[in-house]
């Protein structure tokens, strides 16, 4: 349809296409449906009772403040929190190196604002966050991106996409989304050198880092960074990298509360992008945050969290083995050590899109993966959440799948 | 100083210079200071009582779904209060015209991101919204100003502007930031007129229209707009008008709620803009600003904060006239009717940003005009903010303005 607005949209505007997972969820907002599709935390575990004392007390002690305008840096008690938090994590700052954002989606807004001109290449795993290629694709990005495995990013496939001349790489090291994969440490280093060998900084996306429910943490990218510059910088942080975490896994996402620790430079101007972008994050709810998250709180209720997300990836892992207990069907899977997702690949022949219209019909959905490659590609892949739905509803959802996949398995042999 | 990140950083954000009046607020931050120079509502008439009550309902009733990620185009209850109150001011709507923005400043980012291409011209008031220029520069907006006088923008001068071909014209309507002035009926008229003979859309900013203390309503351009298309359109809205407003003036700016009207097509592609810039905005400040608002409150509200302003207002006038009571002098200053700013011109041979050095050390601070000319102009003029200091401060405040002004002329005679 032409409007009188159709000639007028910018050219960023003109290559925008909705996102798919939001175009899905509209298509499996039915309520019998079991969705997979989403990312969405388990609202059984929000911690209400403790957002009700603690935007009480918020509004009680500090009603005038927390209403009135603030600064475009955040909340300083929060800010604080989260030097002390990172610091747990060996990231090394002080308060001027982190700045608040309304959720890590704006983090990733005023990245693209700040650091892509129109036409740079952005090196990507593939496949990537979906956000991230929807934030940076409006500042005209274009990709390059090198596979992943079990282990993540494929560092030995690095060197030639960094010879490309990225303006950064944008990487989650942590059960990443989509694939729930976690990049080793071997390849953690291996990826550091090569960034400084070219010049390319890191985006370090970690959004999940606190959820692993098995085996041990490993170094953040930023970590590795700045021990490599440790002599350089006197064991001052300002390396070549830039990290963003959220609330929105660990307290709720409602409140699109992020943060991102950079360079005070790299932070001076997104501060500066941020005060045309929305002026600031809410001061209500950075303060009822900083509120619940306080005294300890926060540790342990991650710790409920991550018991009860380990169980519902325990119950989806058992569910796909009964599910396709023939490993010569070649559907194959994820073993994900926390977060919220898993990734399944279907045999060749299939289509994971085509697949979601019968398994809407038979009430369970997911995303097709397509949708988390920028360049093309991963049509007979998948992305599974096991965060949102409850146990019986994994086992119930993935039999549905189990059995729209066996379906069009049989039909596509028909066919053939 | 050179970082590594000095030579990444994008084009848009080397043109990027901070908030003048953000620095500003920093050197004013010292308490004995009476600042005019923020644009803050008063915080004493915060209805801090009916946000504790109301995000105790949200918590106790709704509490999973205020903390949960929710859709881009805002909470639907508080979609449809803007609705109803859009139409009782002549603006005929449905809910799928309205976009739930993290703050008015947000809408602004979003119509950047969406109609800006790089090198467009953009027509504003001169002087205009800071955050305006702001947001549109990121975009690489270039600027075609019109000059305004007491009756708001000059529509005799606007032929020619329009005649460079801009992308769309800005215009602050109502009790205009920073001047204070309104643009009256007859150059609505004309204005519209003339925007739809040379098909240049208009961005409508009405953050202040509520806060009339005297004299009439005057209609809306988007509703000008809209009665002009009335035949073609069979009454429907949709024309060549995009509406913005906010709840910052109205209940608290704290929470960054702000909402943009605009034809389907345009909110189509401003939600995917806010998918990529920040998925939605709190779900929690949502809720809770609709549990305040609603049933009536905020009307009762807003004619309490009217009150309390229009006193200020006329606080702060009485307190010029006494200051400087002789017209040959050279000092003016406009008679708002509304809104929370007043403008004031200093004779030609003084700089505003001069002036400032001097008032700081007499503790009263404003921001000085030059900052709202996108290209150039405004040495001698300032903008006064009457809502926030209460009236004894601005009888003070304006007393030591006066002196420090008058040494100034003095100054400027003897070196002269």
């Amino acid at each position: 349809m032409t409007t009188p607005w159709t000639q007028r949209y910018a050219e960023r505007t003109r290559r925008m296409t909705s996102s798919t997972i939001r175009e899905l969820l509209k298509l499996t907002a039915q309520p019998d449906l079991i969705s997979f599709a989403g990312g969405l935390p388990a609202p059984e575990l929000f911690p209400i009772e403790e957002f009700r004392a603690a935007a009480d007390t918020v509004l009680s002690e500090m009603g005038a403040q927390a209403l009135q305008y603030s600064i475009t840096e955040g909340y300083p008690p929060l800010r604080e929190m989260i030097v002390r938090h990172m610091a747990r994590y060996g990231i090394v700052v002080d308060i001027d190196n982190v700045l608040i954002t309304t959720g890590s989606q704006e983090a990733l807004d005023l990245i693209g604002k700040v650091l892509i001109n129109s036409g740079d290449n952005i090196l990507v795993e593939e496949p990537t966050y979906l956000g991230a290629i929807q934030a940076f694709t409006m500042y005209g990005a274009r990709y390059v991106s090198v596979p992943i495995d079990e282990e993540g990013l494929q560092t030995d496939k690095l060197e030639g996409a960094l010879r490309t001349g990225p303006k950064f790489m944008y990487i989650l090291p942590n059960f990443q989304n989509p694939a729930g994969v976690t990049l080793s440490l071997e390849r953690r280093r291996e990826l550091v050198a090569l960034a400084d060998r070219y010049g390319v900084p890191i985006i370090e996306d970690d959004p999940y880092g606190q959820l692993r429910f098995e085996g041990e943490h490993l170094k953040p990218l930023v970590v590795l960074d700045a021990e490599r510059l440790k002599c350089e910088n006197n064991g001052k942080y300002g390396g070549n990298a830039i990290y963003l975490s959220t609330f929105s896994k660990t307290l709720a996402p409602g409140l699109r509360l992020g943060w991102v620790v950079a360079p005070k430079d790299v932070i001076h101007h997104l501060v500066q992008a941020k005060q045309g972008t929305d002026l600031h994050s809410s001061s209500f709810d950075q303060m009822v945050a900083y509120e619940v998250a306080r005294g300890g709180f926060i540790d342990r209720h991650v710790r409920r969290i991550r018991e009860v997300y380990r169980q519902r990836r325990d119950v989806m892992l058992a569910a796909l083995e009964r599910a396709f207990p023939d490993p010569a069907m070649g559907v194959r899977w994820t073993r994900p050590q926390g977060g919220l997702f898993l990734w399944l690949t279907l045999p060749e022949s299939m289509d994971a899109a085509e697949l979601l219209k019968e398994a809407i019909k038979d009430k369970v959905a997911f995303v097709p993966g397509a949708a988390f490659f920028p360049n093309g590609g991963g049509h007979n892949t998948m992305r599974l959440n096991f965060s949102n739905a409850k146990e019986e509803m994994i086992e119930e959802g993935i039999a549905r799948l189990g059995r729209a996949i066996h379906r069009q398995l049989r039909a596509g042999r028909v066919a053939t």
